[in-house]
């Protein structure tokens, strides 16, 4: 009996599993994950260390029972030391018994996600210092939280997690100071954008510094975190939160012969295989294809790693599914305020050498006379001459943030701006304006 | 000097005088309407009713003093008689003082509206019944509420606004019924869907009485309204709403020799003229065109009557736009549910012939481990065996309604469900699901 063989258990690898058994009912399934949990939300863990979210259960999509029941088998905390792409084995260590143990397999899934980069300073190991990358990182930081009662937080870093984070924070009653290398934060959003989101924390009382850099954390003689310096200043905190972004776990993989990519993220084609023939790739520890630009390109997120598990489990198993890229879609809520964005920023414009316009426009998520509703600011980004969309970006409140699926959606059907003037968006008072902002948007970008 | 004259001073004939001044600055423009409030926005009504708009002039786009400072003359009260369309003169009553008087015009945009279609029966003109179709129609709903009370209300019409108006009544705490002619509620969406209304309004205590006729309206001695029969039974009510549709305002125009077309609405072309030279028309009182179907369709909404007027007043000013047609786009909050549609339903699929195929799916509106969202219901129908959209229906709660905009983007670019698979949608918790619901939708669709 054909053996697939898939290394991680969170999106990717168990999307891979549960697929693989959809298509293929004979073929054995084993799973080998370095955790304990697997196919949990990981973007769940901001609402989960908030509070939001009370039984941690919650956060686990399904339990390795309910695999078994599938029979698909899961080795949590299990290593996986080596793979030999010339027997099709594995070298694994089972961590809670320290055996080693050789798995053969016939086709292999590599899912091994990405790990949180540790920016190159000293007293990343004080108490109070996390990354947030996996359920337990979760749960130390919602436990410090309600055993230690920090009062005051750094989270070093402005990406979602960040942000997301700052929320998370809040609710838990902390002074946050969000701290950023960049001159901005949200690097894959524009400045102009981006300020936006800094003017909305700062009147929210987060302290924001930007264009610093982190240059050391120190702690008390308990080895309790007490501050944080930068190259300009330095900050109290008994809470530090280091999210500068993640690399792909690919050593394994490279260590094997398999080719890297855009990152040192694993290499992979359309049908998510890698240069060895029978071993495929998945989720946050492989590259993918930019719809717009067609360019490799490296931007892990939960959705595409569901989908390119799907595809690599569905291949691994005996059929042939193709993954068709992505446009860099992201979004998140900061306390009230909805950021989202899709396609090509304006840096990615030029990194690619494209001639572009942008515009922005500001209206309102509801009918002006709708008393409830708030602003939002919309940009477009259109390739010229000939107008065709290549990016969006939306900052505002409830309701702003998923409307940059439609955005989404001209942009993989490669539509021009003009080609959308006349859209018949819905439209209600406690909805839109009678024009949306995005036909505003979309009705300035035409000229 | 050349001068556009235009009828009607709400959506389409105030958007019509605004763009014409904005592209020609140098014409006079002169609107005619025979209400005394213009450019006010109509879909707020049921808002403003409900008390959650509390100042009628939050309603007001644009006041006429507003319109006078661009140089756009407008004469509220005055009723349009008659169009001379070999003269290029209009017949017009001041209302106030009982004056003729002839207008001369060199362009003409048509811009009259609809009327509340009024039922056959008795009863229609006791104290406590009522149509709403105009700002002085939400007026006298409100006062009355205000004034006299009422505690138990039958609103006759289960379309957006039959919908919508429960929604207001209920926050006066009125008893409701709705009643409905056709075998289900909402006659542009299908019956699969319109029970998950039906069963949601029944839930919230409204009673739903679907497939029975109005037959009469009685009163009590003051002529204050007291009893609604049907076909079948007698509802007690001292608030009825006649909400059952609109017919176009076109009789003018038919009079003056202008071709009307489907429904008696005025007949224009994608230039918004009709067949009269120099003539235009747009708004609720015009056609427009299907974009699926490319047929001649009567579908009098808010955003295709600002759109239409954009493009009359733009060509009667002497440029050149054009209106590419609409979707029959909807959303309707009712409570705490929203309802949207977009494209054909099954009903119109069938009339046009097309060979179709449809998939309901339900899901989530936010990952399943987030404390606050709800089910959200999508129904997608494609053309067999080729797979394009033809249209989606959605029934969900917050955050579900606005996602129909994606529908309407991929059916204007005339995508099918596989084009869409890989769709990269906005993900993050509070927003949705890893798969967002119309993925789901998709993938579902592509079999």
């Amino acid at each position: 009996m054909a053996k697939l063989v898939v290394i991680g258990g969170v999106a990717a690898g168990m999307s891979a599993a549960a697929k693989a058994r959809r298509v293929n009912p004979k073929i054995k399934i084993e799973v080998y994950t370095n955790e304990f949990d697997v196919s949990y939300g990981a973007c769940g863990l901001p609402y989960f260390i908030a509070g939001e979210i009370v039984n941690r259960k919650r956060l686990v999509v399904r339990s390795i029972e309910k695999f078994a029941a599938q029979e698909i088998k899961v080795y949590p905390g299990h290593q996986v030391e080596s793979i030999n792409a010339e027997k099709n084995t594995l070298s694994v260590t089972n961590q809670p018994s320290g055996q080693r143990l050789d798995v053969a397999f016939d086709t292999l899934v590599i899912a091994c996600g990405a790990s949180a980069i540790q920016p190159p300073v000293e007293g990343k190991d004080l108490e109070g210092v996390y990354k947030l990358r996996n359920l337990q990182d979760g749960e130390a930081i919602f436990q410090y939280l309600n055993r230690s009662k920090p009062k005051k937080a750094v989270i070093v870093g402005g990406g979602y997690i960040g942000l997301e984070m700052v929320e998370a924070f809040r609710r838990h009653h902390l002074e946050v100071t969000l701290l950023e290398m960049a001159p901005h934060i949200l690097p894959n959003m524009d400045p102009d954008m981006a300020v936006l989101v800094e003017e909305y924390l700062r009147r929210q009382g987060v302290e924001v510094a930007t264009g610093e850099m982190l240059k050391k954390i120190e702690g008390n003689h308990e080895g309790r975190v007490t501050t944080v310096t930068t190259d300009c200043r330095t900050f109290t905190a008994d809470l530090v939160l280091l999210a500068v972004g993640v690399r792909p776990n690919s050593q394994l993989a490279a260590a094997a012969g398999i080719e890297l990519g855009v990152r040192q993220a694993i290499r992979v084609n359309d049908r998510m295989e890698t240069n060895l023939k029978g071993i495929y790739a998945a989720g946050d520890c492989a590259v993918t294809r930019h719809l717009i630009t067609g360019t490799e390109v490296y931007i892990p997120m939960g959705t595409t790693a569901n989908k390119q598990g799907r595809v690599a489990g569905e291949n691994a198993a005996g059929g042939d599914a193709r993954f068709a890229g992505v446009l860099g879609t992201g979004i998140a809520r900061i306390i009230d305020l909805e950021i989202a964005r899709t396609g090509l920023s304006e840096r990615e414009c030029q990194e690619n050498g494209l001639n572009y316009a942008t515009r922005t426009i500001i209206s309102r998520t509801t009918a002006g006379y709708y008393p409830r509703g708030g602003p939002i600011h919309i940009k477009v980004i259109t390739e010229q001459p000939e107008g065709r969309l290549l990016g969006a970006q939306i900052v505002g409140y409830a309701g702003a943030g998923k409307r940059i699926d439609t955005f989404a959606t001209a942009l993989t059907l490669g539509a021009t701006a003009a080609q959308l003037k006349d859209l018949d968006l819905a439209y209600a008072p406690p909805f839109a304006p009678v024009y949306d902002p995005i036909l505003i948007a979309l009705h300035q970008s035409q000229k």
